[in-house]
Parts: C-alpha cells; sequence; structure tokens
C-alpha cells in the first residue's frame, strides 16, 4: 500500500448538508486507500443548550464535563459519525465509524490541570496505526469521531484537527501519507479579505514571517502548527483547502501546499 | 473458530450503571469469541423528551420519524454504544463499536407502511458475517447498537432482540452459536409471580402450552419467537438468563434453555 490520503472536515461542512453531501460524493470518489476524520459542528452546542448543558470555550476549545462529555459522545460519535458512515455507504465507500476507543486505535490520556480544567479532553498518547492498517488492507475506510478514550473507561473529548495529525503521523509509518485539512476557504490567504489571496505554497520561514506580520490568524494558528509538525514527523504532504476543492486538491494541486 | 457467544442486552442493564459494570465484568471473562449487542434503555426516551421529540410506543416498538430517528442514533450509537466500548477496553477487551450501516455488517429495509407507519424503523435483510469473523479473527469484539441502514443512505432504528438473531443466525454458517438473551428475570418463569418458577428447558411444544395458558406474556412473545426461529435456523443454543447470570449461563448452565 502506497498512498495514503487522510482528510480532516470542520464543523463548517458537518453543519451544511448540501456541503457534507458534495464533499462525500467527491471523497467517495478519491482514489486509492482514504481515511476521514470529522469534527464536530454547531450541532453539539445546539443540542447541549437544548439538554440543559451550558457551553463553555476557551481559546476555541470546548471545557467538557460530564454532561457536555455526554453530549459530544452522543453527537460526534453517533450522530454525525453513523450519519456520515451511511451516507458513504449509500455512495459504495465501505465506511467504519470509529471513535478511538473503537480496537483501540487511539489512545489518550486526560489533559493535566494547569491553569485551566478542560475537564475530559484528551491529549493522545498513541495511534495503533498496524490496526488501521488492517481495515484499510480489508477495504474498509475509517471514519474518525474526535473522540479518544484513557485506559481507566473515560472517553475524551479530543481536536479533530490534532486526531487527523497524530493519525497521519503513525500511519506515515507503513504509507506515505497526504494529509489534507478542508476548511471553509480556498487556502490561507495572504490577505485575509480576499479569498483569492491562497498562499500555493507555505514554509516553516513563510509562515513565521505571515505570523509576525499578524496575517495568520488566531485559529489557523493551531491548525498551521499541527500540519507542520505532521510533515516534521514523517507525513509526506499537507494541504489546506476547501472541502468543495478535495478532489482537485488531490488531483492536480489546490489551496495551500506546506513544505518543510 | 468453534464455538462463538452472542449476547444481548436489554434496556434494565443499560438503565442501571452498577448492573451495566457486573455484566461487563462477567462478559470481559468469557473464553472465546464473542459479541455483545445492547438495547437502548431509558436513556433515549429522556432524552428525546429534552428535546422535545415525543416517545410513541405501538405495541412496545418505538415509532422513529426523523427527530427520534436522530435521538436513537445519538444514544444507541453514540453514547451507549462508545461508553460500553471504554468500560471493555479497560476490561481487556479489544471491543469495537458497530451499528449496522458500519463495514456494512447488518442491511436492513424500511419497513413498509401497512397499519402502522413505524417511520425509520429496519427490518433485516442481510448479515456480513463474513466481515463479522473479520473482525472476531483479530480478536475484536463486536459491540452492535441495534441501528442499522439501507442502501440508500439512511440509518434505521431496528429491534435488538431481532438483530441479535439475525446476527447469531448468520455466524452459525462459521461457528457453533450460543445465543444468550439478558433479562431482568433469572429465565422464562412458569409462575410470573414467583422468581424461583424458571423453567430450565423449553421446547417449542411447551411454549405453545405456556402461550396458550397465558403463562408467557407479551413481552416475551417476540423474544421467543426469535429465539425459536434462531434456533430453527442454525443456532446450536439459545439461553434466557438474568445477566448477573451469564457466565454461570455459560458455564454451567443457568436461566432458561431452549430446546428444538
Amino acid at each position: 500500500m502506497d498512498n495514503l490520503t487522510v482528510i480532516k472536515i470542520g464543523g463548517n461542512v458537518i453543519d451544511d448538508s448540501a456541503a457534507l453531501q458534495r464533499f462525500l460524493t467527491a471523497f467517495a470518489k478519491l482514489a486509492g486507500p482514504k481515511l476521514l476524520i470529522h469534527g464536530g459542528g454547531k450541532i453539539a452546542t445546539q443540542i447541549a443548550a437544548k439538554l440543559g448543558v451550558e457551553t463553555t470555550m476557551v481559546d476555541g476549545r470546548r471545557i467538557t464535563d460530564q454532561a457536555m462529555l455526554n453530549v459530544v459522545t452522543m453527537v460526534y460519535g453517533g450522530l454525525v459519525n453513523k450519519q456520515i458512515v451511511a451516507k458513504l455507504q449509500a455512495l459504495d465507500v465501505n465506511a467504519i465509524g470509529l471513535t478511538g476507543a473503537d480496537a483501540s486505535t487511539v489512545l489518550s490520556e486526560k489533559r493535566p490541570v494547569k491553569d485551566i480544567n478542560y475537564g475530559f479532553v484528551g491529549d493522545i498518547k498513541e495511534v495503533d496505526s498496524g490496526q488501521i492498517q488492517f481495515f484499510l488492507r480489508q477495504e474498509l475506510t475509517p471514519v474518525f469521531a474526535p473522540i479518544t478514550y484513557d485506559e481507566v473507561g473515560n472517553l475524551l473529548n479530543t481536536n479533530a484537527d490534532t486526531m487527523a495529525s497524530a493519525i497521519a503521523v503513525d500511519m506515515s509509518h507503513h504509507n506515505s501519507v497526504t494529509l489534507i485539512y478542508c476548511f471553509e476557504k480556498k487556502g490561507v490567504l495572504a490577505d485575509p479579505n480576499d479569498d483569492s489571496s491562497v498562499i500555493l505554497e507555505l514554509t516553516p520561514t513563510l509562515y513565521a514571517e505571515y505570523k509576525a506580520a499578524g496575517t495568520i490568524n488566531k485559529g489557523m494558528i493551531p491548525k498551521l502548527d499541527n500540519a507542520f509538525q505532521a510533515l516534521q514527523q514523517g507525513v509526506s504532504k499537507v494541504i489546506i483547502c476547501h472541502a468543495d476543492e478535495v478532489a482537485l486538491a488531490v488531483e492536480q494541486g489546490a489551496g495551500t501546499t506546506l513544505k518543510q
């Protein structure tokens, strides 16, 4: 098995059923082994509100008490994950929905409490890429929800970007891995107000310059940090592009390609 | 692979966290390949109520409109399933949580509307026992939520007893299968008011007699019909017992054993 495509889609695609269907249709057509990691979207916050569970975000991260953990387990691990699996099956992709707990694919540990108590949030310790490889060899397409587990029976809410890069890095022991982050823009923008100003290639030096200039904003920084780290740790290629351009990105190139 | 144990646990175990932990501890210790199917429990009804989704039951079956389907997908496929998987992982069982959509293990079709429109309820068409066998050979323990899918992208709410018997029957092409239904009594009772009146062996003739006498009640009839059908279709043994006696049932015998 040579090339593996690992794709992460975020909440903006999950929340828009037409966009999700377009993405899944393109994803279904991608050649070769592939793997999907999805984020949560606004549904978790909406359902939490209806259930009387308050949402608290710190620096874009969700504080996860037991009640919120139950909500994200339901929404990410149940509703979103299984709807994607059923839709992919209808597109002739033999998808299998997983959290990190399933087949012990992604083990994490509860984030230690320092300044902030994030609650049931997991930092990834170990990916069982051998197990994931085994699914791929069986022509299954893993679809991961951003939930992992610890060794003592807890599920843990986990950042989907981090989960995507951790899986991509570990899979790079077996494969040449292309990691694609799909988001709502056509790529990383040189001018945040100009959607056509996509940076075609981004190196660590350029990234540092854009950060210093304040061009690359808050939300993009953890995503890009993750992405550069993945490159350093063995992933062959990282692309950041719009969900609608995923086929183009794989086949011809689109969005921003990160280089070392 | 010779003997496979297929166990179904119902809502009464799911709803009682101490009972669930006792059951999972016993399940973890069972020798040989095994497979779990769980029901839903009252949590789905409670969460539906909080979300403003009305629960309508006809003859003990849940009418499943789109909103209720979303609730059961969240609760059965997400919350309950993943909590069981995480707990089993902590007990050193390499569990993998599945709906029928995952790896296309259990395909169904939306129940046709006759007198009653059950909504998104699935009647099982096909079990991919080869795929399930493949998980078992990898020393994975499948944990099924009672949700299946059709070929056009819909998830379908499915009776857990029926799902257990359909899986057990199909697995009997590969294995000698023992199917165990765990419930809140110690077995099928000759006197519903006397918990010690467990019928040790039940044949179709005896079953017909108990039904005619009204001893075997409404809720038990579909369960026993399923169970006898499973026996006729190749399952080696069917046991109906209390969740606390599952180890005893496997090792020495407990509860009611169905015979042809």
